[in-house]
């Protein structure tokens, strides 16, 4: 059983199926449920999770582990899939097509080395599990002949040691994004890491996956974060200490970065930590268009705003941020309305939220200098409220989707990244592969855009795509699959990365030579032979190129 | 033979086992050849280049080659080492033990693919050459039995597109620094990319060996700079897109970034660039001691005052500083002399240089920033005099080398990084390690050091050293080696990478296995033997751990 220590001692259990921990729910409102109605149609209930449904093979038989391990079948049915929406639709269903055949709990590397050795020895596949967030199949268990182990690091957890000098700290790969700030806060710092699954993900997850925190603008990706690392393979154990930059020869960090487990288990990671700041300011600003608010993020980043966090919805996605957040401030809609009319903005305008961190001073200067540029680009100032509330709330939002599948409405999420010169179109191109996806079944699909990272080069893209969720699974996964693969598409064709944050997994993976090429590929298999010559090592992600998306 | 069109369009001939350009100088001043001749004694003059003792075999039978090339002896020889300085001196003695056996100067990326075909096939060696700067034995032709092409990428040079949305250029591998900055200052922007061998290296060597620009806190180290790039192979091709970040697997760029030519020839990169800053302040401060300069440089970066460069020498570099140059300046001196009294501080006190880059009041806030945390670490303010001589001329000192070596007295650099908590005693480590390694001679090493790339976790450590220079080459390599090799050792033990920004070319190799382990090693290899099975691509760097320090 999946279990999370919350600050004052007491276990939280993790829902099974669903996002987050048992007794959180995060509810549609009436009018963002009016407004998906109004574009995808009525939609009727999602069969909620069936325990009585759920079966748990046999596990096959598996060498002698080191560890704790657990062939209990709630535990392995916890471990058999991520946070992808397919996963939610296959546990609710109780059609999970494999199960990991015991989830092994190793205590410390060398338990990690003894199990991956003897794995290797007997052909299992060990598939590393952190959060088991992933919501790209990274942490699937594929049904194939061979046995297969998760491998849970929660263990592998805890401050290992800080050095305030250099602003670094040595974590465990196991731990959990809440237990990183607890013990850095307690030592007046902060990782400032925060990606919209932190209150269940790990360091070692978003090491392998390459994941980027909200707040990304001032604190950087994880790349930029991670100063050192300490991977465990079937076929040896890299050190890389942590330099603050290096010249010796290619940097085996950025190998690791992304490796989503296909080189070995990262067992320790070497980050580099701020002080907290004293204080955080977040505002909000209505921009008239799309193509506004994206020339307001660019000047703001090009002109080297030291924001932490930009984010900019599209007019659909700042229509529901307003049918679910805004709107409850009865005054903050007569105001949006105002400042429109003033400004001539026809429609809901593009919602963009802003933060500064630091001294009092600094967060006001740097505040200064954004609303200016903004200005310029037609913005109209919303005043504070909305970014306290997104700041407070945005760790919930991911409960949102739960309650909507209830209510027969699926929701997914994908994103990419690309250059400026190439993100309205882009953005033209994913949109319009989406809403037209499902066009062979008469159904629709309601579309929002965001710009959550951006960058002096370009920006990420984040897409937010409802759709009418099929009572049977495989029709709803079928659904979700045409839709999924015409985004892709549109990705690759437009110009932008397979993915800004969330990873190649076993979804992206067809898809991946598009981006690297043959000889990419074949640079990344070689590597990973080097490692892992059994090619044990969850060996259905990244790097073979079968369209497992229906599984 | 070497030429390099300058601006006027005139070609300035390449000088011949010396750095630079014909016609150029830079001479020690009387007083810094007083305190070196006080710290190691007189030294007798070393032979200057003779031509007449240069002498080249008749080269080795090669398979024909497409694009241009060429076997002049000459042009053989300036192809056979780089600057580093040994290279220097077999070059003036004449004893190069080994040239290419031709200089290929491929046109296009067909071109380069053809030869590396060509040689793979033929077992013959190629050495990638952009401008022949390395300093660590990285484009050296080692004697071996295998023939040897130096592949000259000048060719391929050139603006090729320019994306001013999205702050992205795209150039040739081959082109140059003065090149880069004509192109982008033509259109308002800098690539902001300046090592002091700016004026001969190319875009390509900074890739692949990972250097970094004396303004690398403004603008990044290499890998900051490289958006995408594309790698011709003897087995296949890679095109890395350029992306402002991605999570679609590791970072292959990163592996191509300090690959030393080992993985393929890098023919074209695109590159991050910046608007031109409309104004650039450096101010100098003098810090009562290196321990208050490195908190003093620890602060700023920790705090972010956003400078673009920061350089910190310690006590030997700060008096050699006032004799070569603030020493020109009579006011200065007094300055200093008087500041220093006033804040009570015994010896020279270590000079730092800041710099500034942006608009006026950008430029100004920053600089009151910085000014303030100096302050509270001691620091004396000797105006903007110091900086800006150094600035205007930063990219002649490498001549001083040359003038020095006339004079018998040999030089020679190196440099490291290093977590903030490891560098005082690690400084102290390399300090003594080269001090004392002459002892067996009972010839004494003057040692200077400075900080110039910190970081907020770290930072480099860069090291000059000056020793009598015997008038046998062989002996006076063989006193290079064991002081290269007292202080690598040194870095090692210390905790220090191998490189901050050097390289690990030929004469780090030996050590390379120590920083990132026998896996590390196992990997890189594996990765270049996917893309050059044959080996041919200069097989005497990063890989090879065998000592050719001698050679």
């Amino acid at each position: 059983m999946v279990r999370l220590e919350t600050s004052n001692g007491a276990a939280r259990r993790r829902r099974l199926g669903a996002w987050g921990f048992e007794g959180e729910e995060y509810l549609p409102s009436p009018q963002m449920l009016a407004w998906l109605q109004e574009r995808i149609g009525l939609s009727s209930p999602y069969p909620t999770l069936d325990r009585t449904r759920l079966a748990a093979p046999t596990p096959r038989l598996l060498p002698e582990l080191p560890g704790e391990h657990s062939c209990d079948p709630l535990d392995r049915l916890t471990h058999a899939r991520g946070q992808g929406l397919t996963d939610l639709l296959r546990l609710r269903s109780g059609t999970v097509p494999a199960l990991p055949d015991t989830v092994a709990r190793p205590q410390n590397d060398a338990d990690v080395e003894s199990i991956l050795r003897s794995c290797a020895r007997a052909g299992v596949r060990v598939v590393p599990w952190g959060g088991g967030t992933s919501v790209t199949g990274g942490v699937n268990i594929i049904p194939t002949a061979a046995p297969a182990v998760s491998l849970d690091l929660a263990a592998l957890s805890g401050l290992q040691s800080f050095d305030e000098t250099s602003h670094l700290a040595v974590f465990g790969a196991g731990t959990s994004g809440p237990a990183i700030e607890a013990a850095l806060g307690a030592r007046g710092c902060t990782l400032g890491h925060f990606p919209q699954s932190w209150e269940l993900s790990t360091l070692g997850g978003w090491v392998v996956t390459r994941a980027s925190g909200q707040e990304s603008l001032g604190y950087g990706d994880i790349h930029n974060i991670v100063a050192g690392l300490e991977l465990v393979a079937p076929n040896g154990r890299l050190v890389l200490p942590a330099f603050p930059s290096s010249a010796a020869g290619p940097d085996l960090r950025e190998l690791v970065l992304g490796s989503e487990g296909r080189l070995g288990v990262v067992t320790r990671v070497t980050v580099r930590i701020r002080p907290r700041p004293p204080q955080v300011r977040a505002a909000a600003t209505l921009l008239p268009s799309w193509q506004d608010g994206l020339d307001g993020v660019r000047a703001l980043v090009q002109q080297a705003v030291p924001l932490t966090l930009i984010r900019l919805s599209d007019e659909p996605e700042t229509e529901t941020a307003m049918a679910i957040g805004l709107s409850r401030h009865p005054w903050a809609a007569g105001l949006v309305r105002g400042g429109l009319r003033l400004r001539g903005i026809r429609g809901s305008g593009c919602l963009m939220l802003c933060a500064a961190a630091g001294h009092e001073r600094q967060v006001r200067e740097t505040w200064e200098r954004a609303a200016t540029i903004l200005h310029a680009h037609g913005g109209v100032g919303l005043g504070s409220a909305p970014g306290r509330r997104w700041l407070a709330e945005r760790f919930r939002h991911p409960y949102l989707r739960d309650a909507l599948l209830d209510r027969g409405i699926a929701t997914d999420t994908l994103e990419t990244a690309a250059p400026w010169s190439r993100v309205a179109q882009l953005t033209d191109d994913v949109r319009r592969a989406l809403s037209g996806a499902l066009a062979a079944e008469n159904e629709a699909t309601a579309v929002l855009c965001h710009v959550s990272h951006p960058y002096r080069d370009g920006t990420s893209l984040y897409f937010t795509f409802f759709f009418r969720c099929p009572t049977d699974v495989e029709h709803a996964v079928a659904r979700w699959a045409t839709l999924k693969r015409a985004a892709t598409a549109a990705i690759v064709a437009g110009g932008g990365t397979l993915s800004h944050h969330h990873g190649v997994g076993s979804w992206h993976a067809p898809w991946f030579k598009d981006e690297v090429g043959e000889a990419g590929v074949r640079v990344l298999k070689a590597a990973a032979h080097a490692l892992d010559p059994a090619g044990i090592l969850n060996p259905h992600v990244l790097l073979d190129p079968i369209d497992r998306l229906e599984v």
